[in-house]
């Protein structure tokens, strides 16, 4: 169990980018966060009498009374502001040295540099939010498509927690009514009871599971999902992975085995993140490079999401390597989409499936379509769902309570003690109580918050 | 003269540096800036209510309903803030897609992006700043330097245009008394009036002749003091250089000639920033590449600030080559310093000039004094000093408002009529009003504000 103790010091760091702007920003929080800028703080009217929500206009002046910069100085009060302690945050010029030698006034006049993450982790302490929202914090800073912004968005704004809480109060109350049993009786649990908690579990059980079954969703909006292009030499591999950037980034050659290491791109489509990857010829070789460029194909097909197999068109003989390349793309266990390529130098021919997409990398013809049909293959994940779990951290102990609750409902279905199911549901809320941190260590802290920038 | 006219329409543009931090600023101005952000605004209490200084707590959401993010909005109103107008600062996460998002979001409803330096144009247009002021918030945001940093505050705090005002004040009124003596005679000033007249003009040319002639410190503080490192191949210039960058930037060799581009990195020395050059060896080769270095090297010299020359100190023979190059960097005409290298390997010849800073750029012996002495060299460039020219554009203009008042000056001593004279004073006073903005053109605020930053 965290205790929840007051930082005693003032801290402050940058919290805009680094580079030169019109404005930066320098936070600063802690109960001696507003008398520290206050000493360095030159205005028409002092910082103590501003009230919270307010914005003073003044000058920074160093030790040394050196004017540093015009400013204005956001003042927010205990316990009205992100971290709950009081805060100020100072607007100045954005430029890489001013905002250097305003945040090193702050700090010669008394303040602490802060930790990565550390008004977050106060905010957290101090019950502005929970864990599971200050791990949104991060992945809305760290957000590459509109997906993986909107899940986080969600989850800033406390959904998982609510959520959370309300389950755990229900398997409270299942405890509870397992408990009483042990006043009542020394025996079993009445057959009629056993009905109702296992109902009650069951539905509780639904609930996890379907915000477990939502992190594969909701990590692929996170990390993107990845695409292996794959497909013999001089298929079009790169050529496809530019045509889908619409930028030269991989080299396109005519030399069968050019790109022997491989390249990674992003791109969005319908607003989720898709990683490409543009991989080395799908062929057995004897020389030693490519062989090991084929042998790590298999190792990125092993692991993408979506395998894109690019034939060549103009390629009339289904070798046996062809069989042998779209078996191998079966064999790895990823979704799977054919592209047929260079349709503008060919026709197509009979007996081609028709699940194959028909496009030219060279034209672009056919691109639009490929790019719908890679993601209608997410299906769910491609559509607005409310609540969407994206943290490992979150999902592994989501699991682990699952199994806590089948533990109990199996114990209860097979005529324990009310005593006994009941120290697997009490697990079970320990595990819920983890992922909004009502139960919480350093060491887990540390880890979360570790992955902060400065400043936030 | 330029019309003050109001801007109708409102702007809004990302304030804070591109990339991922903590916090970024939205920023919006003009007339319509409060009622379009309260269209996409979701908090507790309207903005329209905000008084100005005040802050609000919301979220921004999108024309689909969508919640973007959790933000601050800073309310400004007109002619409180900035630019002057009604002004919103919107803190949103540091985030580059969410930042991108919340500003689509305003000007999807209703407002345009910015120019670069639109906002602090509006703010000259509404006379919230004069020119003198608005060049300084660029220089400061550039600030390289601490001195570069101080210069542009002090320019920014309006000392310039305060300086300007009084000068053109007392000009005004030797106008106005050269222009009486029409009302009185036909005939030339008399002999009395003319002498206090002089008085009066020479004391205004002393103080416009001061700030032309601190703009050489300006320039250097802004743009940094260029060091040309020059000496025989083998001397250990790449070393030093490295030695003083404290870094390994430019490669070291034992080959003679080896350097044969030029590098160039910067460091600071008591606050002033030093542009140091790294050249090729100064000999005379046959071979091309390095005949081409050394006539880099000769060009280098002539625009260098300080010539810094390094001899080899285990080199005993004062040979002819050293005296020519010893004499080319007397030639070159800016100021000198001698450094006498490798004294870790030798002993100092006897007849050496007391002058030459004995170093090791292998150990690092000497340096700091080095470093002393480079400082040294600028004289009133490294002391405090209260204004400072930093622009060019300022520098014209005065120095034409010399030029026009030394003709003044002239033409009152060789007996011109009142009416004469005070042309030339009347021409003075509008290079002064130009330098403040009080007379200036589309064209003169272009130049001025397109090399802002967006956002500004």
């Amino acid at each position: 169990m965290h205790m929840k103790t007051r930082s005693p010091d003032t801290i402050a760091a940058i919290a805009t980018p680094f580079g030169e702007g019109a404005i930066s920003v320098i936070r600063t929080s802690g109960p001696e966060a507003i008398s520290i800028v206050e000493t360095v703080f030159r205005g028409n009217l002092p910082l103590s009498t501003a009230r919270g929500y307010s914005i003073r206009h003044g000058w920074i002046v160093s030790s040394a009374d050196r004017t540093v910069d015009e400013v204005l100085a956001s003042v927010f009060r205990s316990p009205h502001s992100y971290t709950g302690e009081d805060s100020i945050e100072i607007s100045c010029h954005g430029g890489m040295l001013v905002t250097k030698c305003v945040l090193e006034t702050i700090i010669a006049a008394g303040a602490r540099q802060a930790d990565p993450g550390e008004f977050t982790k106060r905010a957290f302490l101090n019950g502005k939010m929970d864990l599971a929202q200050a791990e949104a914090v991060c992945d809305l800073i760290q957000a590459g498509s509109e997906r993986a912004l909107r899940n986080s968005t969600v989850q800033l704004q406390g959904l998982l927690g609510e959520q959370l809480q309300l389950l755990k109060r229900e398997l409270i109350e299942v405890c509870t009514l397992l408990e009483l049993q042990l006043d009542f009786s020394e025996e079993d649990i009445p057959a009629a009871s056993v009905q109702v908690l296992e109902k009650r579990m069951l539905a509780c059980r639904a609930r996890i599971d379907t915000m477990i079954a939502s992190f594969g969703v909701g990590k692929m909006a996170r990390d993107g999902v990845s695409v292996a292009i794959v497909g013999r030499p001089n298929a079009g591999k790169s050529s496809l992975f530019n045509r889908l950037l619409m930028e030269g980034r991989a080299i396109v050659s005519h030399i069968p085995g050019t790109t022997r290491d491989f390249l990674e791109e992003s791109i969005s489509i319908n607003g989720v993140r898709f990683k490409l990857i543009d991989t080395a010829g799908l062929r057995e070789s004897g020389d030693g490079i490519e062989a090991a460029g084929v042998a790590l194909t298999r190792n990125i097909m092993k692991s993408a999401d979506i395998i894109l197999l690019v034939l060549d068109g103009t390629s009339r003989s289904k070798s046996i390597e062809e069989q042998t390349i779209l078996s191998s793309t079966f064999d790895a266990g990823a979704k799977r989409i054919v592209a047929l390529n260079k349709i503008d130098l060919c026709e197509v021919i009979d007996g081609t499936p028709d699940d194959y997409v028909r496009i030219s990398a060279m034209t672009g013809q056919g691109v639009a379509e490929l790019k719908e049909n890679i993601s209608k293959l997410l299906g769910r994940a491609s559509q607005d769902t409310e609540l969407v779990i994206c943290s490992g951290r979150q999902f592994g102990l989501l699991k682990k309570c699952l199994g806590s609750l089948d533990n109990a409902i199996g114990s209860l279905l097979s005529g324990m003690t009310g005593e006994f199911v009941s120290l697997d549901v009490r697990s079970a809320i320990e595990f819920l109580s983890e992922v909004t941190g009502d139960i919480t260590t350093d060491d887990i802290l540390e880890s979360i918050f570790s992955n902060f920038c400065i400043g936030k």
